[in-house]
């Protein structure tokens, strides 16, 4: 049987999950082909992956005197998720920078690995709607969604429960005095993932598996009521899902996302990962559970509350959160004034008429993130 | 939409699987049909599940002056396995009696849930063979194979590797000294689960694991050198499958038979099972994983090896264990004297040129059950 190669087009080249995506394509250079590259600020690391990889297009944000790759062509974003030769469309760009790629590759039938979580938290409506007129797929890379996708695969009965695991982060324990006094430092020490800044913040303050269980809303149809996070600080359990006859199936790896992106560009098929660091489960001794303590992470709640308003409330919240932790890494506020600071933007935001366009869902996001600095002069006193 | 009653033949009906599967039709009239009824000796039991169920068709081994039934129509055990109205044959007799039902149901191309372990373990080749020649169905009954089942489904990738997971029985941790004194008594009380007394003292001795190893390797077709034994004392997980990408994926739920009783009758819909125990996975702490220690526990490697080594073995491991458990639960041999009479028995056999017929299977199971009583003479000196 001859294989045929996946093209990609991996937007977020250069950020932690685009730097893994291309890891599993030199695993397997059998099945995959990069025939774009998308990335924004980091052009020297651009330059290098476009030698390795000779895409056939480039894009980039940063505009400067040494333009990387000049023997490629430069696109728009938009233009290369719709680009007729591609098969998968990855979007691991960071922040609200994934969403009109996502739709354009949604309008354009492409297969979508979808990493960024902004996108269906901000637009989870407008996206699955594109995604089903344009006959397009979504499939998840985040390693909770991947094992919830994974654990429905072959089901027609549709699921009772999720359960969405969470580390609990580097804070996992602490009293509100103590998080008071954390530094930006500490809640860049992620006790098991090595992700980018923004994550690793948002899942020292939950928030992070808030934004999940809005995203899981989109991915799945499952009604947030429906939608649980468990504190899991092994992280082996990557999620679980339960079925009306009280099964349970639940998904285990090592933490490593190079897994999931994998499954998602492989899918149906799994492709093996000799090459990456493996669960060695004869050797597994324990694995504990707590529940999420809410008066001391507030944020997941905020969130959660956020995703079930609807509207513009999730936009707001995104662009809240990425206002409150730029402000944390600059030690202009404290680690608890990040969910204040949401929340007060959040009880001032006046949503539009449900369900928001894509222009009120973008101004919405710009809005909360002004709000938010003007908030915090305030929470700082 | 109508839904079509599924029509059941249960074989087994007074025993524990028998009666749990009455509980799942209770449990959903709507959905199962009880055609037929066999059992074995327990006849007032099944006087009252015959008024209860009302089957067309009964079956019984044992003759008195008080039969059941007077209104319904006696069958053979291999005629009711083939009746046309049939659906689903639930084979849950005990030990070598399911067999021949098994077989009957896999010519006449029904869909077999099989709860019986000494099937598979005793004429796999056969059994596996009748299968796919009658264009049958083989649905596992064992919570443990349910799980792998579970796991499997929507999976196009065979497995790299099957962990059985195992409660560890009531002598966990016992000293090959501390187990030299243990009673029937305290065999028979398994810490998790409710079942009849030899699958309760095979739970105690691990020799039921090693039988569900060799009934995993001719399920799921995986070589005996990737199926793995787990101790769980939790039993919450239930079973898990390796995947080549690394991805590990668990079935978990109340140690309830009635859940992967009910599985197999509504495959591929999951029905609910409000009426049955759920697990709270909101309140679940902790699960642990210990290797099984098989100096302590060697019937876990004797049966393991009587499978691999196939032929007619597995049916002398189980004909030697009958006998075995029997002899111990009489007290006339010590616990530790199971493994090592079943040890014996397999060493002096002669195996029949592979792969063995019916005639030969049943042959040496009957030759090592009487070969077993010789030797337990020996070893109780």
């Amino acid at each position: 049987m001859e294989i045929i190669k996946k093209k990609l087009a991996i937007f977020g080249s250069t950020g932690s999950i685009g730097r893994q995506t291309l890891d599993v394509v030199r695993a397997h250079p059998d099945r995959f082909e990069v025939i774009a590259l998308s990335a924004g600020q980091n052009l020297s690391l651009l330059s290098t992956q476009i030698q390795e990889f000779k895409p056939e297009y480039i894009s980039y944000t940063r505009r400067d005197n040494n333009q990387p790759g000049k023997g490629n062509k430069f696109l728009e974003p938009v233009e290369i998720a719709a680009l007729p030769e591609v098969d998968i469309v990855v979007v691991a760009s960071a922040g609200v920078s994934g969403l009109v790629p996502t739709l354009a590759a949604a309008k354009a039938g492409k297969t979508i690995a979808l990493a960024n979580k902004e996108t269906l938290v901000m637009a989870g409506g407008l996206v699955t709607q594109s995604v089903a007129d344009g006959e397009a797929r979504l499939f998840p890379v985040d390693s909770e969604h991947s094992a919830i996708w994974q654990c429905l695969q072959g089901e027609e009965t549709f699921p009772a429960r999720l359960f969405l695991t969470a580390s609990g982060g580097p804070f996992r324990h602490f009293t509100l005095e103590q998080l008071e006094k954390v530094t930006p430092e500490q809640a860049l020490k992620h006790p098991t993932w090595q992700m980018g800044k923004k994550i690793t913040i948002d899942s020292a303050t939950l928030i992070n598996k808030g934004l999940e269980i809005i995203e899981a809303h989109h991915f799945f149809d499952v009604p947030f009521e429906n939608i649980e996070v468990v504190v899991h600080p092994e992280c082996v359990i990557h999620s679980m899902v339960e079925f009306p006859d009280g099964t349970v199936k639940a998904q285990l790896g090592c933490p490593d996302m190079r897994i999931p992106i994998q499954y998602a560009l492989s899918y149906p098929e799994r492709l093996n990962s000799n090459q990456f660091p493996r669960l060695d489960l004869t050797r597994m001794v324990k694995l504990t559970f707590e529940t999420p303590d809410e008066s001391v992470f507030p944020g997941l709640k905020i969130a959660r509350e956020a995703g079930e308003k609807g509207g513009t409330y999730p936009a707001v919240l995104v662009g809240a959160d990425e206002a409150a932790v730029g402000l944390f890494l600059e030690h202009k506020i404290s680690f608890n004034d990040i969910p204040r600071v949401i929340e007060e933007t959040l009880s001032v935001h006046t949503p539009t008429a449900s369900p928001p366009s894509l222009e009120e869902i973008i101004f919405a996001e710009n809005w909360a993130r002004s709000k938010a600095l003007h908030v915090a002069s305030g929470a700082r006193i």
